[in-house]
């Protein structure tokens, strides 16, 4: 006897598209997982009947009635076998667009509102329905918001019965006059930085991309010092729950304003961050994760009305959290992996997000594994003693040309620190001159450095970027090991976040903080986060990708590996 | 050709029940209709598996895959023709009993809450689940309260991972230590008076029962002044929304001290009032409520996470309140007539629950009409000179016997005033010897009537007596009128309400209150709506009874009537 066959191929006809069908799976569900463009607004819960499909050929058992004009709901179909079928034209989503390191990523623009237009009968003596029932029995929803339910009466009068509904899923959560805007906003939620991209959530256009400094900062600049806050006084988790709230207001204040909007039209917020931002923002304990075995309270991906949490927007508006996937690895991780999918599906690739902690994932036949790397804040500025942020007179790139070094600041004023992207580049002409040995100690037994009058390295200095880029370098070959993958396997290397776009790649490796490999194997991709997460703004079938995505992650504590401290020791020289 | 049938027939045949079900309605959905005693922890929503079945004979189509062991979940299985079926003993939910008027109602006791103990591993490095996934892994259910997700790191360590987890649906609402009980509190939440009932979930027990002041009265005695101070200024409803929650949260903690347990560990609340007081509590506005063309702002059952409304419970605890009909018309009365519902099936019927407003529905083979009708205080002792609360000294009881008055006092003190049950009697007293005439007005143009020292009906006194009952007479023959139905058809008057089980009926029938019926018609059954919460309380097939109830009830709006002014005029007088 054969085994039986794990999945069954489905041919999506008029999209030439194809999907492994899992057996018992139903056609929605295996079309939102493969990425499929099917609208699907109740998330395949069989309520809103926009999933049509026509079976063109092949077996299949259907869980409720066919819908009418002989198309069926996708989220009743489950193929028995190979399958083709044909996606209803008003059941095909419209793609969008979103630019990850120059190239453009398409993804289904599928939100999880719906909007809808309605003229009402007022009630009368002979009619007197109460309010909320001639709202829904006229939307065909079950539920209202209890916010919303309770301006109702308010609101269906003051429009004069004729109102724009937002519907999300099964519950009704805005009500405006007719034209009204419905607005999305997207947030990266970075430990020193969040940036927010405010989309229509009609038409999928962005009508403007902020970046602010995460009020959180003043709690402490690392992850750790504010976990530490949050555990001390049991005013601390609120403390640091009001900032992170205040940073993404602020960001929809600002976009709204600029584009001419009012923050009270924002029906849905999306929201990616690491695990303890993600915590720290849902107002979720951190202390079992600030120590070993470093447990979060929840990786599942979790929704708030937006209220909860002191965020803007309509009356029942929602904010989604993108899942985590273990340790300190959040949602942002996540959202770099669903912002570069299409570019690493299919190969043997390196994701790696560089900031204070340092994302890494291997993406092989094995599946994905990911480490968190505790590289500090040296690879950005941070800790050493020349320091500053990208601004102008920051030494950015430095060069050892013709036996000496060659220094270019920002804006080419004149030189007052070093920022993130000089500081690799420094150590790496440091070596090429051999102003320090393989071991980093600086050449002749001097004390420091320099690169230009007042700014110079000292050992101190030299030592923080050895230790982050040991740590880092380390997370890589352990993920190698463990998959018992060679360097030279690897055909893509993708370096996002903001200072990875700036990062000199060849003095990276140079230095040793990636595995020698040919440089078109390596690319910048920016702020992939911020992309990934607009996608999940725009689209329930990328947040379906995104739990996916955040269950095929394998987390490995690098804690616990016993040759990690061994590895990371011996990455801390240069070769 | 034949028009096809409406309904197939569906035998439970280990029941010994026999139930009708519509075209296209599965059979879990038909069962609940039917009050058939099945099992289904999610509402029928296919996630729990809890509602099994076996076909004995018939054509069914299945939306879903057949459950093991040749059971099939009911809420999957949709009877095509007349079928016979079996409930898996698992699915047959036990049966409880309520008293209603010294005769027991029978119901099934299946609540929405469900009880697990659990013992989790704790994590470690080598497992380092995040504790809301390892939970919820456990228990197969795929979402956390909020506000539990935020206590639950301490509370799995405090309680060193063996835990009683509780769900509702598919959602975990409460953790605490295995054997902690699992409470549940109805309320019937009166304009006057609030009366709380404090039920073991996990064994159906009733562990007490209180009766306290509506805290609201300090902002009117009636649901018009409440309803002028809710819209007077924005504070109004709030404070009228914070005092009816004060006075459910004095039930809860008076009930539990009394229990000896903690409010702690209330899962689930239940809640029926008028219109006025479901929107009060609920925090929903009332202006429209209290104007032509009266219209609520919801009827349909709603359901607030409790803290949302300032409730103690669980951090999940959800409160439930009861459907609304129409106008003034609430949950109240539909827990009266589901907690009656046994003795008027099939009958035709008038079901009184006498109050403030009084609320009549007569049910018939035409169906359930209902109407509000505003009969005040009078009929309570309240508005009345002489009216008291039924206390000491209080006259419950006026007879005319040989050609004299005799009263009967609370307790035999010496009189000091009337209470409710007394007023009527009174009435029919003084109509017997003739000291009032055919209009109402006094015998030999006295001022008063005296009924013992310092205990006096005025003219204002009987007139007040005269419009309540006119009002609610009035209410009755519209009733029958517009349904077509002759007095002498009434088979049943059931009369609730606190003041109901007292009134004197043989005098209701004098006075005219009531249509002349033979007194065995006639049926007092004290506080059903209080019963009928208990209910709703304790099952969700009573809560889909309630829901069915509710949409059956046709609301009459008296003042739309051309007629009713006429009517009214007609019975203020005596026959």
């Amino acid at each position: 006897m054969n085994a039986p066959p794990l999945a069954h191929p489905v041919r999506f006809a008029n999209l030439g598209r194809e999907a492994a069908c899992r057996p018992g799976e139903t056609l929605f569900q295996c079309a939102r997982r493969a990425g499929i463009r099917i609208v699907g607004a109740c998330g395949g819960r069989g309520v809103c009947g926009t999933c049509l499909v026509r079976v063109v050929s092949g077996d299949y058992e259907l869980l409720g009635e066919a819908h009418a004009d002989g198309w069926l709901r996708a989220c009743k179909l489950v193929p028995l076998g190979p399958c083709t079928v044909e996606l209803a034209p008003r059941s095909t989503a419209a793609i969008a667009r979103a630019e990850v390191g120059g190239r453009a990523a398409a993804f289904v623009f599928d939100t999880a509102v719906r909007v809808h237009d309605l003229t009402l009968t007022p009630p009368q003596l002979s009619d007197p329905q109460a309010d909320a029932d001639r709202l829904l029995a006229r939307l065909g929803t079950s539920t209202i918001d209890v916010a919303l339910l309770r301006e109702l009466p308010v609101l269906l009068r003051k429009h004069g019965w004729r109102v724009r509904a937002v519907t999300r899923g099964d519950e009704v959560i805005a009500l405006s006059s007719p034209g009204a805007r419905v607005l999305g906003l997207a947030v990266d939620l970075g430990t020193t930085n969040a940036a927010g991209f405010l989309v229509d959530l009609q038409t999928g256009e962005r009508l403007g991309t902020l970046g602010i400094e995460n009020p959180q900062a003043s709690y402490g600049a690392d992850v750790v010092s504010r976990v530490n806050h949050a555990i001390r006084s049991s005013s601390g988790g609120p403390e640091l729950q009001a900032a992170a709230a205040v940073g993404i207001a602020e960001l929809a204040r600002d976009l709204c304003e600029a584009a001419q909007a009012s923050t009270g039209d924002i029906a849905e917020i999306a929201v990616c961050g690491n695990t303890a931002m993600h915590h720290l923002l849902a107002g979720l304990p951190v202390a079992q994760l600030g120590r070993a075995p470093f447990v979060p309270t929840v990786t599942f991906s979790v929704e708030f009305k937006s209220r909860e949490l002191g965020l803007p927007g309509t009356p029942g508006a929602v904010t989604y959290l993108l899942p985590n996937i273990g340790g300190f690895v959040g949602g942002d991780h996540v959202a770099v992996l669903l912002a570069t999918e299409a570019r690493w599906t299919g190969r043997t690739a390196l994701v790696i997000d560089i900031g204070t902690n340092t994302e890494v994932s291997l993406i092989s036949s094995h599946g994905i594994s990911t480490v968190s790397c505790p590289s500090g804040p040296a690879l950005e500025g941070g800790h050493i003693s020349c320091g500053m942020r990208a601004a102008e007179g920051a030494i950015e790139r430095v060069h050892a040309r013709a036996g000496r070094l060659e220094i270019k600041t920002i804006g080419d004023a004149p030189p007052v620190g070093v920022c993130g992207s000089g500081v690799v580049d420094a150590i790496a002409a440091f070596r090429a001159l051999e102003l320090i040995d393989r071991g980093g100690r600086i050449a002749g037994g001097a004390r420091e450095i320099a690169l230009a009058p007042g700014v110079a390295f000292t050992q101190h200095d030299v030592r923080a970027v050895q230790l982050a880029k040991a740590a880092i370098r380390a997370g890589i070959d352990l993920l190698l090991e463990t998959n018992k993958i060679q360097p030279d396997a690897i055909e893509l290397v993708l370096i996002a976040g903001a200072f990875g776009e700036y990062l000199g790649i060849e003095a990276a490796l140079a230095i040793g903080l990636l595995p020698r490999l040919p440089l078109e194997r390596i690319e910048q991709v920016g702020n992939a986060a911020g992309i990934g997460v607009a996608m999940a703004l725009a689209s329930l079938g990328s947040r379906a990708r995104a739990v996916e995505l955040a269950a095929r992650c394998h987390y490995l504590e690098l804690g616990t590996l016993p040759q990690f401290q061994k590895t990371f020791i011996r990455r801390i020289g240069f070769d």
